[in-house]
């Protein structure tokens, strides 16, 4: 498969997510204009970013609803469910085991670390707060697909080290730093204050 | 100045921090391969993202650090506060509120509007949570530069409607839909489980 641009990825999730709207609500076909106005885009590009992916539609009778979205669930590995390991439960953390948009996606959270003898041992959605001390055992006992971290940045390395020993190949990382990892792991960084640099960056240079 | 790609702008924004933490050890220079390395970049990169605004720098000497990161903070338009409104009070605005990050690169969380009355009149971090009904009230009597939005999908584009038409210009959007607004104002969406189907598009795509 071709090498797929990261913001490519983003508008087919965001296809998919109008696609499973209209499957909701019984709509067999939809146009690239459709797809378009919900991916913040045109219907030139709705046609290119598909078209990475082999031949969808047919001309002038728009795409068929339910087999697109059958399809870009499968391009973008949602056809199955993931385990995730959270570790770090402060704020953040804490929000993110509540948002249910992960579970909605085939994300669950299944597991909970912290270093705080104050948060060890405590109940959140279902699950204790385990030590961090005993991530090996945890992890090596049950499958874990992908950690998502929201530890202090000066903590951050380490714990991908360790979460990359331990046969994790995807980590979504809150601390503000940039990780190392091998090549075969990925990791997107997710930055609160940077997307409002992003804002600031605008406004200074309208 | 010309189109700046928001991928660089991103990569400033870590060689700022990059800069920040120099700057506090009393560092005088840094190379573009440091400052790669923090970005996840290259040198080559770093020298092209910075060849955007201006010529820093000797050749053989690399870049001063107080003026690199002065200059830095200058393009990112932060050398000045940024006055934000928090629109919706759930577990992730909770944890918004109380994010160091935003404070530490000049973004004060100013006020806070839900619709939840049993929400409404409680302190948060020192401000009083406000009716969403009072928003035009509130924000015409105390300037707002900024909102982040974190308010069900359904309702997140009549909120930013209201927030457009009372001047603000630059919105933080976390409700997992594509906002439309006027061209001279600036979106940001985070999507969190949008973030993980880059992982699982990853995973599924090695």
């Amino acid at each position: 498969m071709r090498k797929v641009a990261e913001s490519t990825v983003r508008r087919l999730s965001l296809y998919l997510r109008f696609l499973e709207e209209f499957e909701g609500q019984g709509v067999a076909t939809v146009s690239s204009g459709a797809l378009a106005s919900r991916g913040g885009t045109t219907s030139a590009q709705v046609r290119k970013d598909l078209s990475f992916f082999g031949s969808f539609g047919k001309r002038g009778l728009g795409y068929p609803v339910p087999e697109l979205a059958d399809r870009l669930r499968q391009i973008l590995g949602l056809k199955r469910r993931y385990r995730v390991a959270l570790i770090g439960a402060g704020k953040i953390g804490s929000a993110l085991v509540q948002y249910r948009g992960f579970r909605q996606r085939g994300f669950d959270i299944v597991a909970i670390f912290d270093t705080d003898p104050a948060k060890v041992g405590r109940q959140w959605n279902g699950l204790t707060i385990l030590d961090i001390a005993d991530l090996e055992r945890e992890v090596s006992r049950q499958t874990i697909d992908m950690a998502v971290l929201v530890t202090p940045a000066d903590a951050a390395q380490a714990v991908a080290d360790r979460i990359v020993a331990l046969g994790v190949k995807a980590i979504l990382n809150f601390a503000p730093v940039q990780l190392a990892v091998p090549d075969d792991v990925v990791v997107k960084t997710v930055n609160l204050a940077l997307e409002l640099e992003t804002l600031s960056y605008a406004l200074a240079n309208r």
